[in-house]
């Protein structure tokens, strides 16, 4: 449908304090290094044999497809948490899983999920995992805070 | 602005338990067979013209939009139904109208609702409908259940 | 990743009531002139560069890209607004900023507010402004009403 699968993708994530939720959250993304690019939300599945790449930069106002974890809060001292992981199969010819789980508490405990999340996701396709990878981040909102946390498809050469 | 517009549409949906609420609407979209696809949220229109398709295997990975209603409890007994509907206009030029819809409830009850919001949304624009559309499914909850109805815009030749 | 990125934007803003949330949330975008088009969500950067252009007329069914806020209420008399604003940026290689929100209240406060939150993002970016648009529009609910604005990204030659 569109012309091109993304060939690539890398982990990302941020948390930041903003002016209003939006802009917390806006924030995030910035820290995440995403913030200037037009994230849009997938339900996800990682394309097959997809690599893994570091974070680069993005094209300012690129349209990117991602799965990503979002969470903001008003109430200061509160610890918000998100975060992603992807289930990489061993058959390299079956798309990997990606989760995303965002919550008040700690990232240990929010990160330990969305791999469990993204694990069970795989198994009840009946496929072997290889590898799972993760990205979490936590915030302690002063006034008000966000934390975002991605895995971004992206095409390179 | 996406450089083409997909000519074809099918109908899908399915339902599951799961270890959380994001495997038990991911187990749905599995049951659909769209699991293994990055679905893009749509508001939605179905452009003119589309032909109504079989379901069709998708490659893994593919990014694909769909208009899809989701939902998904934790509460023991509970039924939850999801449901989509198209009104397809008389005239070919113009574009139909898919509504989602989901809640508590028997699917019967849930995809009636769906089908009169796609009725209704076609009288809107002043176009006569030429036929209605729509797919429901149900679940009675054990432990966390979801439901998922979606129509997918597709491309073939 | 997708092949290319949108060069060109405009304003547009409305308001329906409506049979269902969904009925009137459709009522609205069709009053803005996008219901016809398939609206996929953005977090949002505007592209450097990007024109803004008088509205114009999408074709059926089409994909495009937007920033848009949206709300809906059921409760007589209450007034909701939705409201989008881009933060210009002096550098013409940098991005814009586009915010938007919805709420209940007068669009005169929701406008400042949203105005405001792209002003912040620009400079959390070490941005300086060039300029801020806006609309917004305002609601009574009757029975079940809504209100959307949205800034659409588009491409023209």
């Amino acid at each position: 449908m569109f012309e091109k699968t993304p060939n690539c993708h890398f982990f990302t994530c941020g948390s930041s304090e903003g002016f209003t939720h939006a802009n917390a959250q806006d924030g995030a993304q910035v820290i995440a290094k995403v913030g200037n690019a037009n994230l849009i939300k997938l339900s996800a599945s990682l394309p097959p044999q997809s690599r893994l790449v570091e974070p680069c930069p993005l094209p300012p106002g690129v349209l990117v497809p991602a799965a990503y974890a979002a969470i903001s809060s008003d109430i200061p001292g509160e610890v918000i948490s998100a975060g992603v992981a992807v289930a990489y199969p061993v058959d390299p010819s079956q798309a990997g899983l990606v989760m995303e789980y965002s919550s008040r508490g700690h990232k240990e405990d929010i990160e330990a999920i969305v791999r469990r999340m993204a694990e069970e996701g795989l198994k009840l396709r009946g496929l072997a995992v290889k590898e799972i990878r993760s990205i979490s981040v936590q915030h302690r909102v002063e006034k008000i805070g966000a934390a975002f946390a991605a895995v971004i498809l992206w095409d390179q050469k």
